[in-house]
């Protein structure tokens, strides 16, 4: 499973938006399937919205299950024009 | 860069220990050098503290840094034993 494809691109390739993508993978011992991942999931994105604005319908989640290994994928693109001055945006 | 070699050991390599890695990567507009993900990195951690138990000897943290490409990955061992009951484990 190829992720994360930014580090192939080019660095030539201008970027015109703003992206963050999180993955969080568990590898577990038991097979009980209650998930961290589940509880994880809103906790990593209320972390991120204290620091960048995001618009809940840009944000693309994915949960992928076998017997050991959950894996949860979040996808988000950002206003470049949200983000903090200090990350080159406008927001205060 | 294949990442996340979970998935791709057979279902029937027996699991002996507890393991989560996360992955933020953070493509920017701007290359200004203010992190988003250095931001993010011990907000993700205290999040997962308040469900499992780290140890912060078995956590191991790489930052790597491309001209609009930021990617944080965290590689977590976690001790079974102080998994959540729910998750499998004797903690309460």
């Amino acid at each position: 499973m190829k992720l994360f494809g930014f580090f192939n691109r080019g660095n030539s390739a201008p970027v015109a938006r703003e992206r963050l993508q999180i993955l969080l993978a568990h590898e577990r011992r038991s097979t009980c399937n209650s998930d961290l991942l589940a509880l994880l999931h809103r906790e990593v994105l209320e972390a991120i919205s204290k620091h960048v604005a995001i618009d809940a319908e840009q944000v693309a989640v994915k949960l992928h299950r076998r017997e050991s290994v959950s894996m949860l994928e979040i996808d988000i693109e950002l206003d470049p024009e949200a983000m903090p001055a200090q990350m080159g945006g406008r927001a205060a």
